[in-house]
């Protein structure tokens, strides 16, 4: 818990000053002023996050944490637990749709067993912090301690913190557990005070059959363990999981060393909730990369108060979201910093009416 | 007129069943089915567009086309004239927004001017094929005559073939001209038949004086010259521009080539509509990269029935918003080509219910 305070401390305001700075230099590039919107938009979130005049992305880097979910005994997935464990393999040999994505943008995947239910093999490029083998099922009480919900966001600190040594300059966050959107469910529904069939979708696939029980399935778990949304480890411990915590971890590591957050989908973004709730100040180190078609996470968007980059109806998880975000944030900050100004380029300005 | 013809014979259907042989690979791979969403519904239209079961973009070019206006002399741009040959020497030194965001995805941009009022340097880089020094005031009569119309869009033909011969796989189209979203505002209005009122906005950036103005600049037009929608080259030679005529030319050219186009915004869609209202099959070949500021975009969009890819609240043109979308559209051909299927990453599927 200490750790979590610590780190907690060392989040500040982004620097608003160099932001308002930013703008000034938007407004002097050879485009009509504001004309290139949400992109000029993050370029100046960037430079304030990083309280770097001139933000360069060399080192891009996607947290994928994995973990199994108790909740899975429900029959509230469309694909068998397994397929969590045999999803790291294919993110380790490069076949998932996160490795091609991250590929695409030139960021490097770190994936992170923090709880699936067996053992993995140690493959180069896997990281085991490994807190328990799966969550228990939140419908017969929490589904872990409060001491292993404290560890599940400071084992995220440790993941980010081994990998900032070797150079990070924005990172996206993504997961990987069958039966999280399950969790991230109950998880919105607490944070947010929403309808548990509001914020409840069909996951991987349910029919209307299994999404009903998976509606009843949370609700339930809401009524057997009343998560507190004022103490965010009580609601984590009750009915999240440990890539949910791990995730809050990084992202509050991340601010504290003014690094972006490019909050993936439904399950980051739950994520994004608990680290929050913690400290608040996180939500401008948050860029959203988009709206994902699991319908909870408009919610969360809404109630943190961001606004999600792209739409693309996506709902894959992993960081696949967070890898086209994390180019078009690139992108962002090439404007800023190789566009010519009017001066520069002789060309004419506004006509002053 | 008989290398329109003949480029528009050339434009067949998209290849439907290579897409439903796409659409099976894509439901194999290790993901939810449909999870990926737009990026799966692109890699197949691509795959119709190119008849290649694994399309690969290695030539990204875009085409920036440059022109001036007459109708500047109502006073609709907020901008003097003159910015359209300086923004040409902008693009041509690598200064401009789109010279950053090609850079960005890796892109080629080719300028070309094809009807800016004032002699240009002749530079590397810079495609000369002007067809007049800009338009004639839309307010006093047709912008361009029939004849040079039809030169608009067969050089917009020539300008891709030329470029064809290096090699293209993926192209964005996008303009500069200051005042062409008057011309633009007028074609859309021609065309969908909506209230010139609606598809009217502030360009480069006037004010609610200067909007007024060109709301009534371009009801004049449409009065003096009642432009024949059924008829795109009367329209575009009545109140149209020759950037718009070229780019609709290049639309043609690449859907003859199997080659797929991205429409940057408003000033591209007005090409897109003379390029769909003269060949409707050209509608498959056409990807939108993003919905404009620019208010009238949304009416051509829903009039051809594309789904822009982004919404980023821009409105700068030259091609921006294409880039972009390449680079999106690039990510959704990899996730086809590059990810691993449930066979070969021994990954369980789904439970059948």
């Amino acid at each position: 818990m200490d750790r979590i305070k610590e780190i907690t401390q060392k989040i500040t305001e982004i620097n608003y000053r160099l932001m308002e700075e930013t703008q000034k230099r938007l407004d002097n590039l050879t485009k009509p002023k504001g004309s290139l919107g949400r992109l000029e938009e993050l370029a100046k979130q960037i430079v304030g996050i990083t309280g770097k005049e001139n933000p360069e992305f060399k080192n891009k880097v996607i947290f994928t944490l994995v973990a199994d979910h108790g909740v899975t005994e429900e029959g509230v997935s469309a694909y068998p637990k397994e397929v969590t464990a045999q999803m790291v393999y294919n993110f380790l040999n490069g076949g998932a749709g996160i490795n091609v994505l991250a590929r695409h943008v030139g960021a490097k995947v770190i994936v992170a067993d923090v709880g699936v239910a067996q053992d993995l093999k140690v493959m180069s490029g896997l990281v085991i912090k490994k807190i328990n083998y799966g969550t228990k099922n939140m419908v017969e009480g929490p589904v872990m301690t409060k001491q292993e919900a404290v560890r599940a966001i400071e084992t995220g600190v440790e993941i980010f913190e081994d990998e900032f040594k070797n150079g990070i300059d924005i990172i996206g966050i993504g997961d990987m557990g069958i039966g999280n959107t399950t969790a991230a469910s109950a998880i919105t529904a607490c944070f947010t005070k929403s309808a548990v069939k509001d914020v409840t979708g069909r996951g991987t696939g349910l029919d209307d059959k299994g999404l009903a029980n998976k509606i009843r399935v949370v609700k339930k778990a809401l009524k057997v363990n009343k998560p507190n949304p004022s103490c965010p480890i009580d609601a984590l411990s009750k009915v999240g999981g440990f890539e949910i915590g791990g995730l809050a971890g990084i992202i509050m590591a991340a601010a504290a060393k003014k690094i972006p957050v490019v909050v993936d989908g439904f399950i980051s973004a739950a994520a994004a909730l608990i680290a929050y709730h913690i400290e608040p100040k996180t939500k401008d180190y948050m860029i959203a990369a988009h709206v994902s078609v699991e319908k909870g996470h408009k919610f969360i968007l809404k109630h943190i108060g961001l606004k999600p980059l792209l739409d693309l109806n996506l709902r894959l998880g992993e960081g696949t979201g967070a890898a086209l975000a994390i180019n078009i944030a690139e992108a962002a900050v090439k404007i800023l910093t190789q566009m010519a100004n009017f001066k520069s380029a002789a060309v004419s300005e506004k006509i002053k009416p």
